[in-house]
């Protein structure tokens, strides 16, 4: 039960081979047994997604299917606001979000006929350092009990990877989609800006916020952001460009694909596992017909200065209620990162916002003329132990966490769209992550390679043991 | 010669009644007869529109139209772009404004047929009360010498209203098309953020900033909407949406309008004057069909104080190297009202930006939900003498224009469109003008109304004399 791929369950479940109930069922008593010690779960809606099952197996038997969705389980980062359930967004408040309307991207996979199970764990307001002690419990990483699971969506990452949920949604203001794929070995997806609706999602930075799927296979998440793309008039950032049709397009000849290396910055004080991992990942995609060019790429540094003046400046005024008046109530590092916010001037934050949109139209002029894709590593390190993530000072985990989501940053300032695919494993077995980024609204061509590295390699195939 | 209306002008081209070269030299000639008093011109190109007018001419001879607009001439307020023209936006520098394109609602006006006569007297950078000395000469009031004519964009106003130009392009950030259009005797209209590109215009704010036509009657303002309207890749926030023919649709039948007329704010602290003839006007709407409804508005003050928040720090951010490196450049109002940008906190800013999202969305669901357009004066007086506008400490008169354009101003932190069309005269005869505010893209609408209004009214037929 617990090696079905979205694609795979959404297709027996069309032709009657398996129900809507007996998954989610089976989701379900997986959850109760492994969740204790995982951690991945904040709230377990089993009565809402039960009822929902069977609505679904109604509709099965009345030949009315809902969408491509119809029947599978799904779970969502517990920042999404989903009518009914409690949006705590990792903090001790059980309705910290209450969004005047409900999650755009949940409500559309929905429609395509998913079932909600729950609402995932994640750090203090997508916030906190991922080694920083959670209030719902520390997210186990699957593939090595005791470490990281990545964040801030850690527990999306840990649901894919253990088989709890056939998918999840992450947010992405940093790296949060990408980083607890890397680490949980599955694939997440950070759209291009104005692709996906963050209508009643909890903002942690307007300029900054992406929506992503996670799930086990690049045909999955290809499938899931086919629903929950294109324009929404509840997220006015969003874009009017059409959404192609993601799945078909992984089937189409790769050709011979620009490959971009980049010289500066992505392959700097990488561990060496993973500098072999992504070494060997682009000889792969070489073999596959890509063909590599070194190229030099605005300074990613920069890039990342703009993100924290926005990302800053933006939080300390979505949280201003709970910094100011009740600031006992966040974590010390959660504070830090929010009062820095109150002294930025405006001059900075408005500089920061033209620098950045600079330094994209450069990277897409100058570089996307070169080549199709970048390829980078997904994180510098295997995901580090949890005893190793809380040590030290509370800046000192801030920082810890900047080093680690250095490679995935840039690209939300850059508003590109990134895909984590896993690409192999240090010596211990815990997983690596290869990013492949595009131009902006260039998913399918990500999403394309993404497919054929997958099935070259075959590392998506595997899954954590003792579960 | 300067009887003619672009409508007019452009169909008894298409009929060869007249030729682009005889209304060109015709401009021509008024401008170097009247322009020296009355100073609405910062550069005439007449070369370049004399070769404009033979091309067109040689396009009549070979039947080949280029547009609505064919052998049109018109005139531009000095901050846009014009490839081989100076752009001084009102400074004592030829080329302060080099953006990296040219202005694209230019080049569209191009496109269609116009011929560029040159560019506009204005205010310093659009920021300079209209009262202050102008480095390019005081624009006078064509319907009372000695009078300002509105600003920022008051060599538009002037030189519609004297008939040098037949149309203009002017920028609005808090009222500068409206203005000059009801302080001159003219159609002026702020559109919708969002439709019309600023691409290639100098920038005051970004968030408030809007490019908007001005002419003689509603029928030739909505020509040059049609041609200027739509998106625009090289301005991101310009929409999608399809843009209707508001020719056309002046023609359709009013039906029965509902009228709001705010009970709050927009009569208060009136010249009886201006009372009397926007109240005489709703009476011209309501035997036209209209039914009035008293409405009560979000309160503009708390609007304008947003505005203020974003204009001070966007144009802080904008004109940073000018007000850094040489101050002693700018006069001392302008300095002022940039310099104060480098205090505003991003926090304040980004606040200020949610809450006239907010105070927006509140108008448009509670307000639009009861009536189609809002009426209210453009001006709360009639046009000052420069005397008057003149006198006092820099503060003063910057205090001044802000009770001046207390009218406009809140449009444009609220995005709506706004129609000012001429609506009688005080005693002495100085023009006052009426605004036509409609929800979000509904121009059409706006027009519409008040080009019903002008026809039963009459006012848009009277000329200056003495000209």
């Amino acid at each position: 039960m617990s090696e079905w791929t979205i694609s795979a369950l959404a297709e027996a479940i069309r032709t009657r081979r398996i129900s809507p109930v007996e998954i989610t069922r089976a989701c379900l008593e997986r959850i109760e047994r492994l969740d204790p010690q995982l951690k991945a779960f904040i709230t377990v809606d089993a009565e809402g997604a039960m009822r929902a099952a069977r609505a679904r197996e109604a509709d099965v038997a009345a030949g009315a299917l809902r969408g491509p969705l119809h029947g599978v389980p799904l779970a969502y980062k517990d920042l999404c606001h989903v009518p009914g359930l409690p949006t705590t967004c990792g903090t001790l408040t059980r309705e910290y979000f209450l969004g005047p309307r409900p999650c755009t991207a949940v409500s559309r996979l929905t429609a395509a006929g998913a079932i909600t199970l729950g609402k995932l764990n994640m750090t203090e307001l997508a916030l906190g350092p991922f080694g920083e002690n959670l209030h719902h419990g520390d997210p186990q990483n699957p593939w090595a009990r005791g470490h990281v699971s990545g964040g801030s969506s850690s527990g999306s990452g840990v649901a894919v990877a253990a088989g709890l949920a056939l998918g999840a949604l992450g947010s992405d203001t940093g790296g949060s989609v990408r980083l607890p794929a890397a680490c949980c070995g599955i694939v997440g997806l950070k759209p291009t800006y104005g692709r996906v609706s963050r209508a009643g999602v909890m903002p942690l930075s307007w300029s900054l916020d992406h929506i992503g799927p996670m799930a086990r296979t690049v045909r999955d998440a290809a499938l899931l952001l086919g629903v929950i793309a294109g324009h929404d008039p509840e997220d006015a950032t969003t874009s009017h460009r059409p959404v192609p049709d993601y799945v078909a397009g992984l089937d189409v000849p790769l050709g011979a694909v620009r490959l971009g290396v980049p010289e500066n910055y992505y392959f700097d004080r990488l561990d060496g596992q993973v500098t072999r991992a992504v070494e060997s990942a682009i000889r792969v995609l070489e073999g596959l017909g890509a063909k590599v060019t070194p190229v030099h790429v605005p300074d990613p540094e920069i890039v990342s200065g703009c993100s924290n003046v926005l990302a800053r400046s933006e939080s300390a005024a979505i949280h201003v209620r709970v910094a100011k008046d009740r600031p006992h109530e966040l974590q010390e590092t959660v504070r830090l990162r929010i009062e820095v916010g109150y002294h930025v001037s405006a001059y900075d934050y408005l500089q920061a916002q033209r620098l950045r949109a600079r330094l994209a139209r450069e990277l897409v002029a100058d570089v996307f003329d070169k080549v199709d894709v970048l390829v980078v590593p997904t994180i510098p390190e295997p995901a580090p132990s949890y005893d190793a993530a809380k040590a030290g000072t509370a800046q000192e985990r801030v920082q810890r966490m900047g080093r680690f989501s250095r490679l995935t940053r840039p690209f939300n300032g850059l508003g590109l769209p990134a895909l984590s695919v896993p690409c192999g494993f240090s010596l211990d077995g815990r997983p690596l992550g290869l990013q492949i980024v595009g131009r902006p609204f260039a998913e399918a061509r990500a999403l394309r390679l993404g497919h054929a590295y997958e099935q070259a390699a075959g590392w998506t195939t595997r899954r954590p043991g003792a579960l």
